[in-house]
């Protein structure tokens, strides 16, 4: 398999995680995104949108989209799982991932805060903005498991929450937001830390990382 | 159930055509986003992200998030398919339908268009700016189908892609987005504007609708 990506993305990241949790390894091919590579015509050819990750499988069909990635991986790759059996607390699972994946991570991404900058917008009001939505998405998802035990988000092991979750807390680290007041979140990343997988797919730890 | 939504909502309108498509029947209760009254306390107490949909079973759990509510119909009620069997396939449904749920939707919602407003951008930009979210997510949807007959998105039944899709382009029409240049996709919407599960879960069909 080939992953199509960037160090610092963080829908790279969700899949890499899911791909060492899986056991499976994968070329990874980097598009670097502050230079544009994504928007280079071979790339927009295996994905429209311009965006990473894109997944190439061993027969060439071309996956895009981190949470339709990790859904096919869990429905060909099921172990380990990365969602819960019980429908309703799988349903709980993805809406705490699709909170960070919707509603957070494409309002602060590359695409929307250069749009900002063209608007006029001075550089310290882009940050804010970016600060603004992960601090919304990551409040709200502080709430979704306050009542769980953990240690990660959803039980004792991993699952596509903590797949989103941990690289929302790199972005919401690198535009300045406080994160002490989200304790239950930080208990769930302390966790996933100390797995091999979330660290192995850090962004400082990937070839093309600067 | 009772189904937490607002008329105009794309979000709500996905789940209100999964609903009707799967011959369920949900009590709606309406929340006015312009009024505000998804930050009321009592609905942040079932919905921490204060936004719409959230469904309520019969058992009163609480399921947030379209698509995690969608993809809970699906496994608590499988007839009629809202994904393909084959995991490729099922691959590539929920990646057009997060293309627009993810990257093209959040970017547009009043909560982002307020903000817009907060930070002294006229009326003209902010429409300008839902306008240009639109167009990026419908140009790259548009190539993702280019190669399949339909007449839905996927095929010759609608699937998740088709409950993102229909709500979207109203979204684009109300923000004036010239979509001739879409032909696939206005042929998907003809096709699942014909069938009454969408014509039903219409905006102006809603009993809230202005």
């Amino acid at each position: 398999m080939k992953l199509h990506g960037y160090f610092r993305s963080s829908a790279s990241y969700r899949v890499r995680i899911a791909l060492n949790l899986k056991g499976l390894s994968a070329e990874h091919v980097p598009h670097h995104l502050r230079k544009g590579e994504q928007r280079d015509p071979s790339y927009l050819a295996i994905n429209p949108q311009g965006l990473v990750p894109t997944l190439e499988d061993d027969r060439g069909a071309i996956l895009t989209q981190s949470l339709a990635i990790i859904e096919w991986l869990e429905e060909t790759h099921p172990e380990p799982p990365l969602l819960p059996k019980d429908p309703l607390r799988r349903a709980l699972v993805r809406a705490f991932a699709l909170a960070l994946a919707c509603d957070t991570h494409p309002v602060q991404n590359l695409k929307v805060l250069a749009r900002l900058r063209q608007l006029g917008l001075p550089e310290d009001e882009v940050t804010g903005w970016a600060a603004w939505a992960n601090h919304e998405g990551l409040s709200a998802c502080d709430i979704l498991i306050a009542g769980e035990t953990g240690p990660f988000c959803f039980g004792e092991a991993p699952t596509m929450a903590d797949l989103c979750l941990v690289p929302q807390l790199a972005n919401a680290r690198r535009f300045g937001v406080d994160l002490k007041s989200f304790p239950r979140l930080l208990k769930a990343e302390a966790a996933a830390k100390n797995l091999p997988a979330f660290a192995d797919a850090a962004p400082e730890r990937q070839p093309d990382a600067e």
